[in-house]
């Protein structure tokens, strides 16, 4: 029988690339780029809130710290080191070495070095992974939720919604065919975060926020704190249904909601066809309503008509509403 | 009733102090300061595990930052910035408040800014609480397990053991009289970090880690790190029983172990005596055995014969042994 600590050692400890001392001590060491700042973030994945008991090791172990990196991609922040704290009911090295193989791949794609952990045993059915991530950002440079101005032009990557029907296809609520079917699911397990396009955003895009909560609940969040309102019109909307509810409200895409100076629209589809990912206009930021302190958002159809079905976005982050879970 | 977006927002977000940007975007910004390394230290702390369910969430909130500190002042770093993330299985605003309470007593006093956090709901009887801490230290400053050499004193700050004695009093396993009871008590709820100790040991200390796994099992880390041996003899060394036991194996007092050149006990001495804080030689470092890649740990008593007993403590990080949990 292999012990926890070996097996902790075997599945984590790897060569870092960029850290000063990584794993081995009380604490890492690492030595941050002159002159530039950090972004931080952590998110606490728990067994049955965020994941299935049976969820496949190797996804989650991507999702685990996909989920973080979209945060730095929202900031506009370069990839640079992650702390890993787990409970485990018991050590089952083959499903540690899976969930490690997951985490790695999406380390090594996006540049991160892994300098420190805590394993612990926790109780059986609340397995838990807690994710600390820092990037690196030039003072000045980060993307914010608070800098949208009106007349700016509202954008969405990818397509939003289909990590809500993967799950529901799961749930036995839908039947999704192939090809939808898988790419429902790979949107669910496999997130993509959007790092390379919040790279690119810096000093172009005048806010940004990644859609873990749902499209309107997090483009909510940068009205809220621009002090902006918003008319939006999505190209193409469903028909009312669940299509339409899950690009609506749907979370767990990891996607990015951001906004630019309207006279930079063409520079936004140029960036869209760099980085072979579509980048959607969705509508423009518009003053508040006088004597309002957060602005208000106003759906309309492709026709122009208004769509009243919007409050479980908006109800997301009114204080009245209820929140699930609230990310830094 | 009141959210737990809200609840969240008045327990947790408080100003910052040396923070660009706090609580309330998709990650916090910090400005390192120019020249120096960043210590990094993560820690998951699980009801059942390490705290009884009927916690005092007060001393829990303390506690929760104060075994991070620790492996900060095992580093000598300056204390910095903090993340808190908590599962929590639902919004209970008393106790929650009074968490924070604590938790906010044990940065305020040390000087720690909570920079971001994540909540989110957890099953029942799984609480749990996930800090990462980061600290800050002058390149090549950073003590660390692997510089103990042959002839350097050991030392120990407080009085280890306490911590294991109160929790074996709340088990039932033995009735401490006052003020015994009280002093064990406050050792396990509200661990004192030997920050000022950690910085005051940069320059001075060969070695140093926190006593949260026992005593001779983390000065077992040093050995092995340093590929060193020891000779220990601790002065007034309890007679065999559980205080013995609970000196030499307890966990969770967070005092430092520590190694210094002989040539400076004075200094360490005269530092104890500024700082307040008992600091006790309980040996020297000796040559490893040959051909052996670990040194190992020779204890006596105070008339210099062998104690034989000492096996739980090297077990510990045996590959052999079971180790309930690893802390970077």
């Amino acid at each position: 029988v292999i012990s926890e600590f070996d097996l902790i050692r075997r599945c984590f400890q790897r060569p870092t690339r960029h850290t000063v001392l990584g794993i081995g001590d009380d604490g890492a060491l690492i030595a941050p780029s002159a002159g530039q700042q950090l972004v931080v973030s952590t998110d606490l994945l728990v067994e049955g809130t965020h994941f299935f008991p049976d969820a496949d090791p190797e996804s989650l172990g991507w999702k685990t710290l996909a989920v973080n990196l979209s945060d730095l991609a929202a900031m506009g922040a370069l990839p640079r080191w992650a702390t890993l704290a787990t409970a485990l009911p018991a050590a089952a090295p083959d499903w540690l070495d899976a969930f490690a193989r997951g985490f790695f791949a999406c380390a090594d794609h996006f540049g991160i070095d892994l300098i420190g952990g805590d394993t612990t045993r926790g109780p059986h059915g609340a397995m838990s992974f807690c994710v600390t991530i820092f990037g690196e950002v030039a003072p000045g440079a980060a993307l914010r939720r608070n800098g949208a101005r009106v007349d700016d032009s509202i954008w969405v990557s990818g397509m939003p919604g289909r990590a809500a029907q993967g799950l529901a296809h799961l749930r036995g609520e839908i039947k999704l065919a192939e090809p939808q079917r898988s790419d429902c699911l790979v949107a669910l397990h496999r997130p993509q975060p959007r790092v390379e396009l919040g790279l690119a955003l810096r000093g172009l895009a005048t806010s940004a926020i990644d859609v873990s909560d749902g499209l309107l609940a997090d483009l909510g969040h940068i009205l809220e704190q621009s002090h902006v309102s918003a008319n939006v019109s999505i190209p193409g909307l469903p028909p009312p249904g669940l299509a339409r509810d899950a690009l609506l409200n749907g979370g767990d895409d990891y996607e990015l909601v951001f906004t630019t100076p309207a006279e930079r629209d063409a520079e936004v589809a140029a960036l869209g066809v760099k980085l072979q990912l579509p980048l959607t206009r969705i509508g423009k930021i518009s003053p508040p309503p006088s004597g309002s302190r957060a602005g208000s958002l106003r759906l309309c159809d492709d026709s122009g008509s208004p769509i009243a079905s919007i409050r479980r976005g908006y109800d997301h982050f009114d204080p009245h509403g209820t929140t699930p879970s609230s990310t830094t």
